[in-house]
């Protein structure tokens, strides 16, 4: 068994290195690039949807989408007129550093050099654990938790929340008809990450969007470029 | 990585090996196994707390309880007084079979020999990939799935979907504030899975809950565990 762990930090170590290699190449090409990773169902691609009509006409956008087998959220996203690269994952839970630099060669021959772009954003695999262990080179993590998934799972899924950069709650427009203690969330989210960014949003309602853009348009200000 | 990728199936082999083992232990004892996964916060231990006061009527009752960090749900668990192991993963973002091996170990040292229950419920960690590839020994896998989560989630997470022998949509008082659409959730179910028994369940109405433990009885009649 020692070996085989082993292994797994060799194979975290591996990907450490092209990650670093991934964000060297968006830094040069001067582009931003967010993960965004969630519990299947919570909305990453129902957000997405949401705020690509204002993000196009702020950036020049592009779109990595995780998924185990299909193109169906691909498909989704694809009706904003942005270039989105599929990558299916087959068995594995998560993307990884080598599959998103596969996404960007993709993205180069299909659509245009990274350096045409501003914003690329990563659609991680449907999943609370393991996503959060493999960085793709992202300048920022964003996870999103839905209001259905109920307040303690910011302690029972520390690993993700702690490495997020930006917490997005979603589905808020569901809260009236949950038994969610709201305020016992907001508590578990800060014992585990004191710091990181807290956005309640819903789709339907359009609540909490705003804030979230502006968030996005922070990190894209030249400021934030040069000081990351 | 063609490396990796042997050592990934030997892992399996690895696992099927005692998972096997814990179905001869369960089988000589006669103690009937569910393993219980979905995603996180698609409401595994409210549907246990739902049904543990008829269970606990009907039958000699004993949990497993997965989780990476902490015992909330053990400690929700616990106050049926049906004795509840937790297993705590650490990093790991599924129960294997030797963790459950573990966990008969502790049961039987802290509350009965194997052979004075009947039922054996495991609550997996809230992930909906891996969990499905490790068998524990189970007689049946129990996939659950939120009405919150989607209609496509069967056609995106493929392998849960196939491996359940019982699946359980959960939540369904919900229904009235979402757009999911039911009857392609039931056909993309029954494209990935033709045969599995499909409960739709609220712990908050009761709705479905008879129907379920009604397949419980049926499990656990005698007929059943002689000719499974």
């Amino acid at each position: 068994m020692h070996k085989i762990v082993d292994l797994g930090v060799n194979l975290l170590h591996a990907n450490e290195h092209q990650a670093s290699h991934n964000r060297q190449t968006f830094d040069a090409a001067g582009v931003r690039c967010f993960n965004l990773m969630s519990s299947p169902g919570a909305g990453k691609t129902a957000l997405l949807e949401a705020v690509l009509g204002t993000l196009c006409q702020r950036y020049r956008l592009a779109i990595i989408e995780g998924d185990m087998t299909t193109q169906l959220d691909a498909d989704r996203l694809r009706q904003f007129g942005v270039p989105v690269i599929p990558i299916t994952t087959g068995r594995a839970c998560h993307l990884d550093a080598a599959m998103v630099q596969g996404g960007i060669t993709l993205l180069e021959r299909e659509a245009a050099p990274l350096q045409n772009f501003d914003l690329l954003l990563v659609e991680n695999v449907g999943n609370l654990v393991c996503p959060a262990e493999f960085a793709v080179g992202e300048h920022a993590k964003i996870a999103l938790l839905s209001v259905t998934e109920g307040e303690d799972k910011p302690l029972k899924y520390p690993i993700m929340f702690r490495a997020a950069d930006c917490i997005v709650i979603t589905k808020t427009d569901l809260l009236p008809y949950l038994p969610l203690d709201q305020a016992a969330l907001q508590q578990n989210l800060r014992l585990i990450n004191p710091t990181a960014p807290i956005f309640w949003v819903s789709v339907q309602t359009q609540a909490g969007l705003a804030d979230w853009l502006a968030w996005i348009d922070a990190q894209l200000a030249p400021a934030a470029v040069i000081y990351s």
